[in-house]
């Protein structure tokens, strides 16, 4: 295979880590020719990329749940592509695949790093490209198991989620309502609010840019919290604690109003409410449940199925709009779940 | 019964809320004539009393798990007394009784109050007035329920627990060595800390006052922290946090550290290590736990009596020193339970 024009890979690479927010600064633009498939390997094109908070945590030279993207790498990602080229068995050119592709046009892997790169094929009639980066994929999997596992919901408890609209927010709220819970999501501005309230069944919406959560939280929270799913941290988190229903959970999944810090992180001031209420907080990290992700594609696949779970995609295209995109995410542009298409499928 | 000299009922009462650190001028002493018991009631007179940094919390004008002392009002304690007058069937003249007596020399209760004053008799055999106070007493409960029910302790984790020589640190530290944990405290000075290893026989103790916790922490817990049992929060508690073991508990029992603070509570800022380590932390109030009293001071009674658990308690003598016996706890000068005794048994 010579490296002609068709099949060139072009891909992001993290050039530096960036200080406070991201800006094209730290990435670099870089083409290689795609690598045939070498024995038992599979040749993967990239549909679409999920973009996603967590990001932004993997571009700090930081002990976490993952090692850190390397200056110079390519940049780490989770995506929808298609076999183009297979000589593994499991794989057939014309497979849809999920995997960690990386922010690139091509992914060629060899069979002993197929389980590395979390790779299995895809069924197309479970939902589009876009609702397996979404509530099929890892914001799904995370509002599944952070919810359910962590949260454990029980018909009329009061459940708070923040990021109401995003990716993980718009499965947890949903997914909360179908378990019989009373909702209320957090979003930024009246149009995220409505789609929550209006599309997707939520009981309400508070929105945080229009002011006053705690007001809103008193509103509508009456009885306190049961369970506070947290996507952002910060004041917010803070307003939430301070109105805590006795024995509450509050899942820890992500604080992205903090990832951006260039201050130390800001501590939950009202974490004393954890003992005044007998509460608890926990975090998860959404690998641990791989080997259970088929019960909860199934059990989601079904709700979109039968219209009781709504999806939500705000896609935008092509590679070098990439250092962009990521951005978006921390201003709150995003209208649901951000996905960065590469090709057509 | 006339208010004769012997039957005067010395009390402490609130006279104003502190801002800060409480001081003599917080409290009134008043004297009352002694109540004769009602029918069915019971008069005790009180032997010690148990002195308890969440005292501090009772003081201010605030929701918690309990209402605060109002202005005016005899200041809350538990201890334990003698029955001197009774015409209750279920208590006799002479008997010990645990209860929350209140800071002041008698109690005397109707028959519908025995039950909200926690009142039950004591087994002298079981324990000193002291240990009925300390291990066995709402100290060692809430170590007991803290760490067996919160923490959930396993054969080799490496439980660190803070305020080490204090009332719940000692019961804390000493049965997680029983249930075959490592076990590392965290004190303040040389005394303490070489008391809670040669005395109570924890692996180690890090001394707070002599500086650097984060590097104890390190060379005490190498493969990290699975449970922590918190009673001081503050930079320990960030300190902690930073070496958390995957899936650690934290017990939320208290947070002396910030008890005295006219600035908010500080805020765990390495509270994200939660999701990086999947761990919890969870708040506890030892009260919720009172059915289950019985069984907890069966078992650590016969810790005591076999030699696997000792106690210290630190006895100061009369009403009067309660203003300044109080603020010993948070500067750290008592050594083992604080205890106030009032008359001799």
């Amino acid at each position: 295979m010579s490296s002609t024009v068709t099949f060139a890979n072009h891909q992001v690479r993290l050039a530096s880590r960036p200080i406070g927010a991201s800006t094209r600064d730290n990435w670099t633009f870089t083409t290689e020719p795609v690598q045939p498939p070498s024995a038992g390997g599979v040749l993967v094109k990239t549909l679409a990329l999920s973009l996603d908070p967590a990001m932004r945590g993997w571009m700090n030279d930081a002990k976490s749940y993952i090692p850190p993207v390397g200056i110079g790498e390519v940049m780490r990602a989770g995506g929808i592509g298609k076999v183009v080229a297979s000589s593994n068995p499991q794989f057939a050119v014309g497979d849809l695949v999920s995997a960690a592709l990386g922010v690139q046009e091509y992914l060629s892997v060899g069979q002993d790093e197929i389980k590395r790169a979390s790779m299995f094929k895809i069924d197309p009639r479970l939902g589009s490209i876009g609702q397996w980066l979404n509530v099929l994929g890892m914001p799904g999997m995370t509002g599944y198991f952070g919810l359910l596992d962590i949260g454990q919901p029980r018909p009329g408890d009061t459940v708070v989620v923040s990021g109401a609209a995003g990716a993980v927010g718009q499965t947890v709220g949903q997914l909360a309502r179908i378990k019989g819970c009373r909702v209320v999501g957090i979003a930024g501005g009246r149009a995220k609010c409505d789609w929550v309230v209006n599309e997707l069944g939520f009981d309400a919406c508070i929105d945080y840019k229009a002011g006053n959560v705690k007001a809103g939280l008193k509103e509508h929270c009456p009885k306190g919290v049961d369970i506070y799913f947290d996507n952002v941290g910060g004041e917010i988190l803070d307003d939430v604690l301070a109105r805590l229903a006795r024995g509450a959970r509050i899942v820890i999944c992500g604080a992205i109003s903090q990832y951006n810090n260039t201050t130390p992180v800001q501590g939950p001031k009202n974490y004393l409410s954890l003992l005044v209420n007998r509460a608890r907080m926990q975090g998860m990290v959404v690998f641990d449940y791989a080997d259970r992700f088929p019960v909860a594609v199934a059990e989601l696949a079904g709700y979109l199925k039968d219209g009781r779970m709504k999806s939500r995609e705000d896609v935008l295209w092509g590679l070098d709009t990439f250092p962009e995109a990521l951005t978006k995410l921390f201003t709150g542009e995003n209208f649901g779940k951000l996905v960065l298409q590469i090709a057509d499928a």
